[in-house]
Formats: structure tokens, sequence, C-alpha cells
């Protein structure tokens, strides 16, 4: 277990849930105006967090008459970002299925540079055959396969990080040599999936390469998550299934030989606050009640594969469900879903407002001092490393955790008061990642 | 011929001579310094200049041991750039051959928002095996197939870029409605390289999408040019090639149906400026005399595919050489450098010293009113709409050319004093694009 929690703020748009757009504090047009992450940014670093996360899929999600649609490619956001605050970490998701390592790696690697070491890559493989049918497929490849790919790309992309030594560039005008050009290497990548030559076209990055993220919490996911990650997003709605998952993912580490505490794992955690439980339960129920029920039954049914008609709002879930094995993407989310729905055997109506917060992330209502107890409960009990925390409505719910919560983390001595590092990696409490290449080399010089 | 010229600042790290890096006032690691280009933006928005420009090709350029090795991936420049300034256009390159449409599309429209209708994308096609190497395959892709991916490529990110109406967002907050939902589509490209369904995950951006630019000057490159670019870069040696390429490009476009005045032709031109032309040609030398002799002579061997045993520094270009059409890429630079070695009667080492500033574009040192002074004739007798500036060294370079060069032109009512527009388009005179559907639907509505 970590000493100090770690805070992650995950942005999107005007927040998380669903229908707050509408409500009369919202832009409606933030989801593509940079001043508003920026100032989101702004926010988080004034409440010390490690970093925040942009997720990301190259597909119009959802409706887009029925809440804002698109969003702006997120290594902008976090390029545009970075050059306009100086400590918190910067995270985004990138798909490893629809692109391509050489492009990718070097992206990251220049967001690394911008932000000076405040770079992080979310990792994901990408469900869904709308998003396949944007890149010349008819449908999404398979779970497995995108997870073998997956561990393939990541493999590249740190070799192409690694492809210049950290101390390649010499920069000697006086003789006219930039660079020890034996220490900018070819990686000769020839796998299953990706053939890739380098070196990269950016030297090694302030981190090395970027905090390497993962969210996915399936069988393939945990065990990606085990070898790759550094941190973990995961949607937990007990302390029960938090704890089970986290000692989960910290022995499935340490059986590869990681250290367990070099892997965070961060549950997320939608805050509805107010001043009194009373505010923060009405601020819930009117953010409920601008939920369009008839779109989120049709969007149950899509999750569930079911015709629409099955489905009554004022019923529970059918007895009959399609399994995880049937759902090509999100697994565990969907089951995490169905045990949520039986386990407080909640009608369709009720699951609607439950899900339009945190589209399965657990959602709670209280007052700071309330969402500060349930965060330290989790954290000292060992259920997780520390919080995604995804406000519900966007600025004010951000303000009102930096405002509100994080002084209380601070006061009980859980959180840090100032930033003590500079990069995203030192943030985390993680080391620099040591270049394979001049690993190996050191390891020749030693035979 | 346009009534003002208009005029592009190209930037390339510490400047486009090889050598510049090795001069006293250069900052040898500026190449990954962000905070480097974003002065060199903020010089040229002084200088009230049309747009800044960032070549980019997906593979380690050179020799990292002889030049600053690695570029930050450009888009990510142009981003952190447009946060900083208000009104410079801001373009870069991004290969046709190397990335999926969607995703490019998309971060190009996302450029376009988060710079409020600033960006532009030169088009290019990517030759070199070196680079086709980091993609997968053993060999660049011929000739004539690039382009005409490129012309598919086009295709495909345009539709995408119109798969959002102008009009298609409301906002509704109290009817729960976001975008009218019929106004934004599906393009369901089906197309030799690519199928693409949409729509974009990004609403139409500030300019409908980002000035279309191409630097291509070969007979498919020209050909390509006078179908899709707005803007175009070549490289000209003389008034009368200059003058020869701008009728044959306007004339295409004129045969193709187009008003040759929606596309601009600049000519670069690397000014090496000093106080004097003593001064200038002092400076000149400075840059030859850093040149690496023997690395030059070696790139000349790779340019003209001969045994570098072959190629004497002190005499002249080898009579037998290959052709054009045996050069896989950068096709018409070829035949240039052979004509203005041949026709000069250069040594080889002559040729390496007036390569070394521009690469084949046009070195002009002298006082600044000699600068304005061959600006000037350019563009009054036909050969040029505006200019590509390509400073020998930065940001001194672009420095004395944005004091001392552009007020010569502004006072003879050449170039524009303040900024009359905000977006790219605006400043080079040209159109916002109609919307491809949306006038497809008007054309119904007239049936």
């Amino acid at each position: 277990m970590s000493s100090h929690l770690h805070l992650n703020a995950f942005l999107m748009s005007v927040g998380h849930h669903e229908a707050a757009w509408r409500l009369p504090e919202s832009d409606p047009h933030a989801h593509i105006d940079i001043d508003h992450f920026v100032r989101l940014a702004k926010i988080a670093e004034r409440g010390k967090l490690d970093s925040i996360f942009f997720a990301d899929s190259p597909v119009l999600m959802g409706d887009p008459g029925r809440r804002p649609g698109g969003k702006l490619e997120p290594t902008v956001i976090l390029t545009a970002v970075a050059v306009q605050t100086s400590r918190i970490g910067l995270i985004a998701t990138a798909s490893t299925s629809y692109n391509d390592p050489y492009n990718l790696a070097r992206r990251f690697a220049s967001v690394d540079w911008v932000s000076n070491g405040r770079a992080g890559w979310n990792i994901v493989t990408t469900a869904g055959a709308d998003a396949a049918r944007n890149f010349g497929l008819d449908d999404t490849p398979d779970h497995r396969l995108r997870y073998e790919k997956a561990a393939e790309f990541v493999e590249v992309s740190t070799k192409l990080w690694d492809s210049w030594a950290d101390d390649a560039v010499v920069a000697d005008k006086e003789l006219g040599i930039h660079a020890d050009a034996d220490k900018v290497r070819k990686i000769d990548h020839r796998g299953e999936f990706f053939k890739v030559e380098g070196p990269l076209n950016v030297p090694r990055s302030p981190q090395g390469y970027p905090l390497l993220v993962q969210a996915g919490s399936s069988e393939d996911g945990k065990e990606f998550a085990a070898r790759h990650a550094e941190a973990v997003f995961t949607a937990q709605q007990t302390i029960e299934d938090a704890l089970a998952f986290y000692a989960d993912l910290k022995g499935r580490a340490r059986a590869l030989g990681r250290d367990p505490d070099t892997i965070k794992i961060l549950p997320g955690i939608v805050p509805v606050i107010g001043d009194t439980e009373e505010q923060a339960r009405a601020l819930d129920a009117e953010l409920t009640r601008l939920i369009s029920p008839e779109y989120a039954r049709q969007q149950l049914a899509e999750r569930f594969r079911l015709p629409v008609d099955d489905l009554d709002l004022d019923s529970e879930l059918p007895d009959v469900l399609p399994t995880e094995d049937d759902i090509e993407g999100a697994k565990s989310r969907f089951t995490l879903i169905v045990n949520l729905a039986r386990r407080e055997r909640l009608t369709l109506r009720q699951l609607i407002g439950r899900l339009g917060g945190g589209r399965g992330h657990r959602t709670f209502a209280g007052t700071p001092v309330q969402v500060a107890d349930t965060i330290e409960d989790w954290f000292r009990r060992g259920a997780a490393d520390g919080f995604n925390i995804m406000p519900a409505v966007l600025p004010s719910g951000l303000e009102r955790f930096v405002d509100q919560v994080v002084p209380i983390l601070q006061q009980r001595g859980l959180f840090r008061t100032e930033y003590t590092e500079t990069t995203l990696r030192g943030h985390y409490g993680l080391a620099r990642p040591v270049n394979q290449f001049e690993a190996a080399d050191a390891l020749v010089g030693t035979l």
C-alpha cells in the first residue's frame, strides 16, 4: 500500500453525468473549447492532483442528438494544457488497434518533451464495430487478438522510445558532432503484427517514456495490466469487489516478478458533493431527472444485446441475459452492471439513474467530509492506491472536490500539500524506466 | 496575381542551413524545445506574416551524428503555438502514406478548433524506403500509386470534415436536444485504398477544414496541386523557371475549372541578411565553412545514387547521372539541382555550399533592401503570389526578416501592416469551403 494516496481527475467535457450539459451552469459547447480544458487542468493543479486524464475512442460515441457529440483529439488537449501548466500530470487514451506504433510513440514522446516529463498513455484496444468501420474493417477484431496486438504495440513503442540513449546527444559545436551515432539505434522489430525499423525521430524524452496506464478489467485486461501497466483505472461498485480486484492484480504483478508497488490501482468515483447530504442528493436527483429515459433504455438494450421492447422501465432486468463471453468490449463492465442491478434489485429506471453519472463507476453523493471518509476508508483498507475522480458536473464538481475534499485529505496527512516532484512518474512515486538497450549493453560489459 | 503578397515562414529547428546549429548563437537543443518554436511563432506574428510551416517525415532524417536529429511531432508544435498566439496561421506536413484518414482528419480538425481557424495541412506522400520501413513495408510504394492514394486520402478527409453540417449543433437544453442528428452524417466511403464509415467525432471546425497545402513539383505533384491545393510551396532557382512554373500550375487549375486565384504559389527563398552586402556574404561564407564536406559529399552520392568515390569535391558533377525517372521521391528537386550545377558550372564543393542553406531552394545573401527588391521583382513579374521564407539561422534570420525586410515591403504597399482577418484562409484571401453535403442538399432542394 502506498503511504500517500494518488488522485487523478478524469475529465469529460462538462462532466461525467450524461445530462450535465443541460444544467443552467453548463456551457454546451465546452467539449470543443480548449480553454475549458485548460481551466479544468489549472483547477486540478491548484489541488495538487497527480494527473488529469482524457478518455477516447476514434469514433463518434453515443447519439449526438442527445448529448455533446465529438471530442478534440486528446494529445492535442494534452499539448495545449502542457504549455499552460507546470506540474499536473497529463494522461490520454490512445488505441493500439487503430494507430501505427511509430506515429503514436512519437506523438507521446513529443508530448513528454513539451510537458517536461508529464505525459501518460492510457493503452486501450478499442472495442466496437463502429470504430472498426472507420478503419477499413467490417467488425472489431477478436478480444484476445486485440490484446495480443496491444502487447506487441507496447513492445515496439518502448523499443522506439529507447532507441536513443539518454546520453546520445553531445552537441559539440567545435567538432561538428551533434550525437554519438552509436547511441541512436535501429530497433529492427519484426513481430506478428508489426515490422518497424526505427530509430524514433525524437530523442529519449524526460521521463524516458510516458507513464503506461491501463483500464480494462477483463481477464485479458488484467493480464495485460499486470505485465505492462504502471497505473490502472478500474470501476468497482463495492469495497469487497475493490479489495478482491486490488489483491488479484497486485498478486499477478508479483507473480510476474514485479514489485507490486510499481503498479498503482485507482478505482473510479463520481462524487456528487453538497454542503449538506440533502443538497448533494438534490443535485443527484436533478441530474437523474434530466436523463432522457427512453434514450437510456435504448442504450441499455444495446449494451445487453436485447430488443428494446424486452426492457420495461419499471421492472428489473430480465432473468435471461447474454454472458460476458458474448460481449466483445467492456466485458467486466457488463458483469459489474448486471451484478449491481441484481444485488440492489433496481428497476431499469433506477439503474439508469445509477449509470447516468458514471457508466458503472461508483457514484457517491454526500458532503465533503463524507466523500473524504469513503476515500480514506477504501485507501486504508487496501482497496486502492488512490482514486480516479470523475466529477458529474464540470467545472463545478472538480472545484468542489479540490477546494472542499482535498483540504480534508491533506489535513489527515493522506495527500500532498505541495508537489515534491516535477514529472508524472514522480507524482506517482515511480522510477524513470531504464533504457532497455543501455541495460543490455551494461550487461554485455560485465560479461 | 494577388494584389498583396503572402509570406510564410518555414521553420526548421535552428535554421535551414545544415550547419546553423554550430554557430555560437544557436541552441543545439532547440529542435526539441517547444519554447523555441513558440518564440519563432511570436516573431512571425509580430511581422504580420500569413503563416508558419513545419515540414516533416515519419523517419529520422539525415545523420544524427552530424546535425540535430529528430523533431517534435508537428501537430503537437502547432497546438502549443496555437494557444500562445492569436493570428498567425499554422501549417504542418503530414503523410498520406503513413496515416489513417480518420485519425489525421480528426487531429487537424482539433487543431483548427484549438487555433480558432488557423490550421493548414501540407499534404505529402512521403518518399524513401527508410520511412516505409517504419511502417511494415520493405520499400516505398510507387510514386504514381502514392499520389493516387493521396487523392483518395484527401477525398475521405474532406468528407469527414463535412460530415457535420455547420448548423448541426443546436444545444437546446430545455428539450435535451444537442444536435440535429440528421445533420451529422455517415460518409460510407468505399474506395480503392480506404473504407471509412464516419461521421467524424469532431464537429465541423472554424475553417470548415484546414487550408490544403502541397509542395511537390513533379508531374504527379503538379496535377495533384492543381486539383486539391490552395497554397503551393515550390523550389525555383531562377525567375524564368518560377514564371514557367507559376503559369503552368495556374493554367492547370484553370483547365480543371478552378479560379486560378484560389491557388497561391509561394517559391522558397533562403534570405541571408546583413546590414551590408559584405556582412551578408560573410555570414553565408561562415555557414559554408561549417559544413562537413565529406558528409555532404556522401549525401550527394545518395541523392544521385552514385558510388561516393565517383564524386570529386573539386570537379563538376559527372556527365552521366540517373534521370528523374530513376528517382522515387523529390523528383523535381533532383532535376533542379542537376540544372543548377550544370548551368553555373559549379564544383561539388561549390554545389555543397549552395545546397547547405536550402537544399535546392534559392539562397539570397544581401541587405534588407536587396531582399525586398528581389521579392518585389518576382511578385510584380508574376512569378509568385508570395514567398516561403526559409531563414538560414533561427531565430536571428527570422528576426532580421521581420524587423528589416517586412517594413520595406509594407512601405511599398506590398504587404499588410495589420491583420485584417482571423483565419489562415482569411490571411490568404481564400473563402471558407462550402460543405459538400450541404451543397448537395441545397441542390436537391432546388429540383
